[in-house]
């Protein structure tokens, strides 16, 4: 590994230009490496969570949304943007309660990304939860949130990635991760 | 599977709020399933292209790359934004190319997906490219772009991985299918 470069970007200039509900967008003016100027827009976001989450008979609990941004519906695993001040693992959970009516008494983390680098600052925090329990009371969905649950095999959800109703990179990642757990005699 | 709500959110009102040089942003007003309205903050973007790059001797080419929104630097394989009309499979060929130094006379497509659906229209699509080439002459990389090129096995990409020096999506999903091609006896 070769690693001596200074790639940092210093910012010269920073202007809010949006301020709101989930982003806020600026525009920075940088100086580059060598010297010269460029400007780089990036949105700013609160972080979110996303649960791979396995009921007993080895189902996997995915929610169907409408993806106003896409213009379409699709399936992922059950997600959500971190409150303010919010434990990731907490609202993993309260994110799973919430969109699905599932409740685990255990979360083990899986994995951190960055969804997006190149514009944008969103962190999203993956776990895993098995042997889901349903909750004896729903539980409230944000008031502009609506979601069909459904199970799934874990065939059933490769198909829907070769079929693009999983199409986004949180829920195409979780797939994978139980396609190798599963290859690795994890037996999930 | 249950699938029958409609879960559409009907454009009332469609604004621009900023027309950039990477993403434009839009606030959508939207009628909900329930007839309620609210508002969806959406960003667009051109869509991306990213290479899992293999050498003859089953190193994995990654790039070093300052990553603004995020204020550091992070490890990722190579990957770039979609000119206008350009073919993926060509803008992935060209981003191994400028970022790297290597080639490939055969990209294969691994899959595509939406890295942030839930505010943003960003579809990534990846490619896998083995027995890669170096070039004979360089090119140039875009004005605004610096990167140090790495060459990482598979268990080095897993430590970066562990370490977040790899931190992102794309990355990560991609260290995970060589993972699991490796323990299907794919041999890469």
């Amino acid at each position: 590994m070769s690693e001596v470069s200074n790639l940092e970007e210093k910012t010269l200039k920073k202007e809010k230009l949006y301020s709101g509900k989930v982003i806020d967008l600026y525009l920075e003016e940088v100086e580059l490496p060598n010297g010269k100027t460029s400007k780089r827009e990036i949105v700013k976001h609160p972080g979110a969570v996303a649960v791979i989450a396995l009921t007993q008979d080895e189902k996997i609990v995915m929610v169907q949304q409408y993806r106003k941004a896409l213009e379409r519906t699709i399936v992922e695993i059950p997600a959500g943007k971190l409150e303010k001040n919010e434990d990731p693992k907490e609202a993993a959970l309260r994110e799973l309660e919430e969109e699905t009516g599932y409740t685990s008494p255990s979360l083990q983390k899986v994995i951190s990304f960055y969804t997006s680098p190149g514009f944008a600052d969103e962190l999203i925090h993956l776990y895993i939860a098995d042997g889901i329990e349903p909750l004896a009371e729903k539980k409230q969905l944000d008031e502009d949130e609506f979601v069909d649950v459904m199970l799934v095999s874990l065939e059933e959800a490769q198909d829907l990635v070769e079929s693009h109703e999983i199409y986004d990179a949180k829920t195409a990642y979780a797939v994978q991760y139980l396609q190798l757990l599963h290859k690795s005699g994890g037996g999930k």
